[in-house]
């Protein structure tokens, strides 16, 4: 199938006027969401690459898959002989690339909607030595040639009550028009889809673990208009929308009122009031427009006073409000109780009812497996089937709705697939002589979650334990640190890592993302990465931010401990430069397998946070649990060196 | 007479042609150097601030000094009441501050050769806005009005040996033509000192502290040019010069040549062989120049290709032969037999000489002190005569030189003015209540060095201790750090100030900075610092750095720790990534003060480097020390938590 689309593709290059020299393929749909629907996954059914990052690149005679380091062994693995993968950070960029290899004056074909204003300068900057030229295709060549492509579907858009979002669209708007005019902005222009989710108090199941709503926002002084597919809408949804003066258009119609705000000449409909208006309304001429803007759009504005700035809205969303964060920390206690069902259920599965078929010593034992190479007179335990019992345990959870994002469940070497995906038909066995590693979060009405744990159900070798330790030192040292006001993640990233590289290891991914309120799982503006960041977002207090360190062993195993932690005012003894100093709140409860710990390894200090830590699971979780659970977790936090 | 200069720089504005709206006095000479001549010191004269550090602006109503946070305290007491200090990294910078509060089209004057090519045209983008005009003064106005500047002094040249440079100019010369062919350039001018020094093997006492020659240096594929007052050369550096291929010229004729330069006409005398030419030289059009070359020599070149970028020499400078690094940690090792000499002295000085007056209970004891009031019977003991007596004890080491920078001797409150330079007549004495900070180093013919120490003869309080242990913690877990290749000092930085963190305690200054090999104390391109880094330039095996953070109470003491580290291969159990892993060596032997130590307070890991790092200084200072002093020194480094 991926050599006839690549034929395909290559013909519809070539009848193209202009023909095309190359074509791209980003992952990112209209709104350059991470994860996007069936119907957008563009880029994975041209190369057949599931990884949730990549971009896809066809020649007359190559097709070239880049992707970061999470991704390297899993589209080694996925791509076919026709594909040659490029390993973003080792392989020259994708623009490089194109720029170095492409002929003279190459046309290189993308759809605008697909790439953000941000990439198509870069590149186009890039092409400009060899007058190479980037061209806007006016339709999206793959869906030519996607026979089996997904239908639309008409999803409703739900209003997320304030009981939930902890703030009103008014007060919203409010905001948002005071930065419009401190900004001498007259417009903006919205297109990330959590944003107008955030921006209007609405939410969606358009796309997979994001429960957002396909949709763009423009914003103007006194008007506000919201762009979806309008089937979505219930006439009370309808009338939520125009008693906040938010007047509904159709999808399509962004691009013409995009062209018309452009001239100055978008209005609304009389019908809407206009609310909201600020005392004095001076000229404004600026549209604000975030550089992850659609290309498409951005394109059609073609006026003379831009605001190229990060919307206001990203940081808007990360500073999250006292009933979010409170909303936060229970549906993380929620979470980690249902995680904690799971161990149990977990244990109980490979130690007592499935003896037979993996005779694993247990949650708490360290003795040698006594497994059995006998036919299976069970249910097999898979990568896939435990993780589908995790996820019952968190449907049974009050306001659960859906995960994520998708369950990386993996047992031994696949533990060492950053961002692996077990699928149904392939997926690893349990093994009680491998690590095991789940990484995996839920959608609830009052939060997000993200959470991983790495466990051992035999005998763990001292150099595993030695691994997980130094993991679990770096988790500790970047979960308790202490530090001045307006200081970044990428100045904190290295203390996840400096007990990994005292032996000389390391991991190739980011330490921390934001996590939404019911919205997207990773958020900016603000990370823990080492990467410097485009933009210098330091954490502020009521920022959610991972922490998540991990080492990987290819063909031997993955570690890594994540819990969520919320940024807030430290109190420290003293106050130097006056600056304020911050800490971090823990809010996931869940314990760490004390049987992988080589506690000769931690310092008093480490050790009292550890106890701390596991006496607070005990005491927040015991409320919902049952009385063998409860067991089960007392003996999972009993005090380490005691 | 601050007063009267005032008047006459302003009546100079007034005349000069066009009238000047503002005159700029950076602290920098013809070569951007740190350290500077007495007679090149104009903005200390103008300003009256001694600091190393900051610019002077004087308007027709205002006179403004921008300094950084190492000298607000410092800037703040000398600076008179016609002066404002403008903190760095509070206030405006003085671009924006121009730009800003400057009229439109305002006119600012400033000598050219005072300034780098890199901050002049960034003052122009600013200036664009309202129009200003950044004019170049045909003339320094300060040395038409300095009536009592020091005359210009006329100092030999001193050819540095293949014995302590360990790189013959043939080698250099060599390795930076292959640069210039890497690069596609005809030639690089090169302005600062130290790389002058450098390159040429040469070295000179034209400035205090820093061992260079006021002198150019443009080296073309097949000509090399040297400009100095050529009084300096003797007939045996001259032939030298001429053995290897470099003309000497005067140093105004530098002006002359670039402009020849630029047309490409700057040719060897006949007498001079052309030595180190290339195989084979294709047209190169590019001349290389550095972001800190004068902007009155750039302005000259005129050329449609610069190459404005890095000069090569910085990091081969930096990246110290196997000859310069014997020799560095040679010199570090005289140098800390004499810092351990003078704490000797000074514990006797105020405990057993001068009992009477100071009453010391010693460098070992925690006793009060018992101090009397009575006139002294003994010569007192200032910050000025102790530093001169530790000055004696380098002296009187082998390769002795001079001084690497100021001594910073500071007891009590003038600890926390964090370069401090204490006055004969205005310095503090010797307290035995209050802690003592020594900053100091020296130059050798075998390498530069620079430490500190901060002790205390009386009982520190347990705030103290607790302030002392916290800056060691940062001192010993940056000096211990493991790290990958490509890793920089700023990603590094943090680890110097985590422990501070913890407390809500910080300081104001970077951690580290490179040092020469008999040459400029403090050098780069790498650094260990807060800020981001202009270049990216990771730490590499045998660059020096220092390691050095502190912390200051305003009004009560300092403290800072300072050893000088060389990078070096790590021996790291694993090589994640196959990057390479590095570590650090300390080449500075003086003991910590056990006295000041909250041990308590310290990790296993702290415990056992502190103590093996003081039995290393037993064992490497014994041969340089008498009897008394290996007593002492036995002392001193006796195991802690035995």
């Amino acid at each position: 199938m991926a050599e006839e689309t690549l034929v395909a593709l290559r013909s519809l290059m070539t009848s193209h006027s202009p023909k095309l020299d190359a074509l791209v393929f980003p992952s990112e749909d209209y709104h350059q969401s991470e994860y996007v629907s069936a119907r957008d996954k563009r880029r994975e059914f041209v190369s057949g690459f599931t990884g949730s990052a990549g971009l896809a690149l066809i020649t007359a005679n190559e097709a070239l898959l880049w992707t970061d380091g999470r991704y390297f062994l899993h589209a080694s693995q996925q791509l076919s002989d026709q594909w040659k993968l490029m390993r973003m950070g080792e392989d020259p960029a994708v623009d490089i690339w194109m720029a170095n290899n492409l002929p003279k004056a190459a046309a290189i074909g993308v759809d605008p909607w697909c790439i953000s204003v941000d990439t198509a300068k870069k590149w186009e900057r890039a092409f400009s030595k060899k007058q190479q030229k980037l061209i806007q295709t006016s339709t999206n060549l793959v869906d030519e040639v996607w026979i089996s492509r997904p239908l639309l579907e008409i999803n409703p858009v739900i209003v997320h009550p304030r009981e939930f979002s902890g703030s009103s669209v008014q007060e919203k708007l409010k905001d948002l028009r005071e930065k419009l005019v401190q900004e001498k902005a007259r417009a903006i222009i919205i297109t990330a889809l959590d944003e107008v989710a955030w921006l209007y108090n609405i939410r969606g199941t358009d796309v997979s673990y994001s429960p957002v709503v396909h949709a763009y926002a423009i914003v103007m002084l006194a008007s506000a208009f919201f762009y979806l597919d309008t089937r979505k809408i219930s006439s009370e949804t309808s009338f939520y929308m125009e008693k906040n003066g938010i007047e509904v258009r159709d999808y399509n119609a962004v691009s013409s009122d995009v062209i018309l705000l452009a001239s100055d000449q978008l209005t609304p409909s009389s019908s809407i009031a206009i609310l909201g208006r600020l005392g004095m309304i001076t000229l404004k001429t600026g549209v604000w427009v975030d550089g992850t803007c659609c290309f498409a759009l951005y394109s059609k504005l073609n006026v003379d006073k831009f605001l190229m700035q990060p919307s206001p809205l990203g940081l808007a969303k990360a500073l999250k409000n006292p009933v979010e964060m409170e909303g936060l920390k229970n549906a993380h206690i929620r979470d980690g109780a249902a995680v904690v069902q799971y161990l149990v259920w977990l244990a109980k599965q490979l130690y007592i009812n499935m003896q037979e078929l993996y005779g694993a010593s247990g949650y708490f034992t360290e003795g040698e497996s006594v497994k059995k190479n006998d036919q299976p007179k069970y249910l097999k335990l898979t990568e896939v089937s435990v993780s589908d019992k995790l996820e019952e345990f968190r449907a049974s959870k009050q306001h659960f709705r859906g995960l994520s994002f998708p369950t990386i469940s993996s047992v031994g070497p696949n533990g060492a697939i950053i961002h692996y995906c077990p699928m149904v038909e392939s997926c690893a066995e349990l093994d009680p002589d491998s690590m095991y590693l789940f990484d995996s979060g839920a959608q609830y009405l009052d939060g997000t979650t993200d959470i991983t744990r790495t466990v051992h159900f035999g005998k763990p070798i001292s150099h595993e334990k030695a691994c997980y330790t130094a993991v679990l030192k770096g988790h500790i040292g970047l979960g308790n640190a202490r530090f001045p006001t307006g200081t970044t993640g990428h100045i904190l990233d290295i203390l996840a890592r400096v007990p990994l590289w005292k032996d000389g290891l390391d991991y190739r991914h980011g330490t921390g993302h934001g996590i939404g309120s019911y919205l997207n799982v990773h958020e900016g503006p603000h990370q823990i990465s080492f990467r410097p960041p485009a933009r210098n977002v330091p954490l502020q207090p009521s920022m959610t931010v991972t922490d998540e360190p991990g080492y990987y062993e290819d063909g031997n195993f993955g570690i890594r401990l994540e819990n969520v932690l919320i940024v807030k005012e430290a109190d420290t003894k003293f106050n130097f430069g006056d600056k304020g100093y911050l800490s971090f709140e823990h809010i996931t409860w869940v314990p760490y397998q004390r049987k992988l710990i080589d506690a000769s390894l931690l310092v008093a200090e480490e050790i009292e946070w550890l106890n701390n830590y596991h006496s607070k699971c005990r005491e927040i979780l015991a409320p919902y649990l049952n009385a063998t659970e409860k067991e089960w977790l007392n003996k999972a936090t009993e005090p380490i060196g005691s």
